[in-house]
């Protein structure tokens, strides 16, 4: 876990005023839930990996007294992703949440991973979620919200990759694939855009995969480029209306498209989570084959919570990599509000007529920073220059002020020297 | 902990962003450390009473195996208030920081105390701090950008309460209580607002305190209502900086308050942390005896963490407290941006116009949330009005728009029906 230093803080917190206010536009509502929830429903939400991951929190009192061994020691953790906890709060708190629920979701999830470049154990996610559509236009309206928030943020070249779990499935039992292995399958096709078809065709052979079905996938996906095209390869290998669904997705998504991303089909994207059961989707940035928003539908879920099924559909957008493409982008996104720095001597009997000028000038939107003068004043004005601070004004006992920086920067109406002279 | 629902994170929001705003164009700068802090920061804190609240993050693999006691078991622990990770942060970040630093800290704190109405385990603090500045010019500060936040959430009827642990030194020795017993006094003192004088004097002598320096104590106090009162009082009994300096706040607050709070000398305020070291100050709101806000000066504790002492004071505000106010006070603060539902067939096959018109009245800054028409249609229209959408647009399969609600909402143009027909 790690410390922010203030500016990226201001860049973390104008990119998520920038992601909220498009999600509000999109009709999107945001919730809260805590940090801490229970072990037995993190440990039963098909989380995968991310299960072995999960910080738990020793019990106190006599129930730790009780615990006879590590294992019950605890029985809460740390939340590893905002999904598991959106459907349980789905589960509570549904009579008194409109329906169907369009939730935004933003904060920090923990994850033991061992810490690398670019990963920490403390990360952020900024999610929506559809609870209650059962049609595709849920994904519709997901992909619409998420690459305009993106585009918001500055990021072009964006690219939609889209597939369905019911279409993997569908073409994996097509090729021959023993259908109690496709997960293995999943695996090794995940990897096609990182590592190359020879590379996945090994993989599949050294899992005991045979060597025709290897070939037979390959062949498809060597062709297929659109969900009618794989429709024709596998003939009728899903349910009609999985193809309707993805060629609806791509039509409508493309028409409103508009240049801020393209959308393509890819009959080779799996995404990890198991619990999705229809479209998946990802969003890649540039050349970049790792993916900075992933999402897709989970039908069933929310039924394991509440007895009966709730369409569900999701879209993530992994913040942390998208704030590293902007810190990298270079010098920060806007800033609101001019910065100004009043510099006086500590020691002067009447603060007044400082702070009314600094009233004056907070009044009018700017941010003012009050600072004692320091020994070596021309250092100090050098440093406040490096932040940001483009007006300065020295002000004296008297309460006027010699101004520095810019005249035109529109300080206290006209500017100068010694305006706010008593 | 608990699960917030969208109305209350919309306030809650919106909250924050005043309150950030106030801080900002104060020229503070918001901050962020991690929820996890290593246990051996948290324990030597000085925290009182929190550090037995502390959620223990149970240890991993080997590290675990190890462990010969649940003692050992931990080694991390969430944060139970924002102040400790603010001295570490700062002693971590020192040579990457402003100086002096003028910090913003929102977010999550963890206590594992006893649920109860309005308390909960989980809960956002909302602090200022001025590290490196010694004069009372940053206590003047703090009150001055806090008391302004408070008023921008429409929080009239402020009381800011002002007294100094030195002054509380001073009386308490003046008195004649033993000074290795003082804590004491200042518990039962901390009482006096809300069970009145004969209790505080019971408490007194019940804890052994002798009945002169218990008259001596109430007469002083029945007496000083300024700091030159009080000072005159007590004769030598502080150096003439701590009344000075009380006394220059006093003077320069009163002076900016301009009818948004009063500020109140109070001999009595004595406020639970043991790390503070001068000033102390706390708001009330209306007749309320609670405090929504609370701070001081700490001046030593930075000086535990890397050697050398830097002056620090910072400012509290209760954030679930002020919300509990809003909430009670009715109906939700100003939501940006007016509402708009549209509401279609599922079913149709071109989405286009609708999408169309959508995206026109979001970039006029509009929520616009889009609603597959249900079964009883007239259920589904009240409960989007219930939930503030004021113009609803019932959309047809040929994409024209009939529209509900008032005319002169200015949605699309000149209103009416139709208007989007092709």
């Amino acid at each position: 876990m790690r410390d922010v230093l203030p500016d990226e803080v201001a860049l973390r917190d104008w990119a998520m005023g920038q992601i909220l206010a498009v999600y509000r536009r999109h009709g999107f509502v945001r919730i809260e839930t805590p940090a801490v929830e229970s072990l037995r429903l993190l440990l039963r939400s098909e989380g995968g990996e991310n299960e072995k991951l999960i910080f738990k929190i020793l019990k106190r009192g006599d129930k730790l007294a009780a615990a006879a061994s590590p294992d019950e020691m605890a029985d809460l953790g740390l939340r590893f992703d905002l999904t598991v906890p959106l459907v349980r709060y789905y589960a509570h708190n549904q009579a008194r949440l409109p329906q169907p629920l369009k939730a935004i979701q933003i904060g920090p999830v923990w994850r033991a991973e061992r810490p690398q470049q670019g990963r920490y154990r403390q990360f952020t996610q900024c999610d929506i979620d559809i609870l209650g559509v059962s049609s595709e236009v849920a994904e519709i309206e997901l992909i619409l919200a998420t690459t305009e928030a993106l585009a918001a943020l500055g990021l072009k070249d964006l690219t939609v990759r889209l597939n369905d779990r019911r279409a993997l499935s569908a073409m994996v039992a097509h090729c021959g694939f023993a259908p109690s292995r496709a997960g293995s399958v999943f695996i090794a096709l995940d990897k096609l855009d990182k590592v190359g078809r020879d590379e996945v065709a090994a993989e599949l052979l050294a899992a005991g995969h045979g060597a025709d079905a290897i070939e037979r996938l390959l062949a498809i996906l060597a062709s297929g480029t659109t969900p009618a095209d794989l429709k024709a390869r596998l003939a009728a290998g899903a349910e009609p209306a999985v193809w309707q669904g993805l060629q609806r997705i791509v039509d409508t998504v493309e028409a409103q498209a508009a240049g801020r991303f393209r959308l393509v089909f890819d009959a080779t994207l799996v995404r990890g989570m198991g619990y999705y059961t229809g479209p998946i989707f990802e969003v890649q940035h540039g050349g970049q084959t790792s993916s900075i928003a992933g999402g897709g539908r989970y039908d069933r879920m929310v039924g394991r919570f509440i007895g009966r099924d709730v369409p569900a559909t999701g879209f993530s957008i992994g913040f942390e990599r998208v704030i590293g493409i902007l810190l990298e982008r270079g010098p920060a996104a806007e800033t609101p509000g001019e910065r100004v720095a009043l510099v006086f001597d500590e020691t002067m009997p009447a603060l007044a007529p400082m702070l009314a000028l600094a009233r004056d000038l907070r009044e009018q939107g700017k941010h003012v920073l009050l600072e004692a003068r320091a020994k070596r004043l021309g250092k100090q004005l050098q440093e406040l220059e490096a932040r940001g601070f483009r007006r300065i004004g020295l002000v004296e006992a008297d309460g006027s002020v010699e101004w520095r920086g810019p005249r035109t920067g529109g300080v206290g109406g006209t500017g100068g020297v010694g305006e706010t002279k008593p």
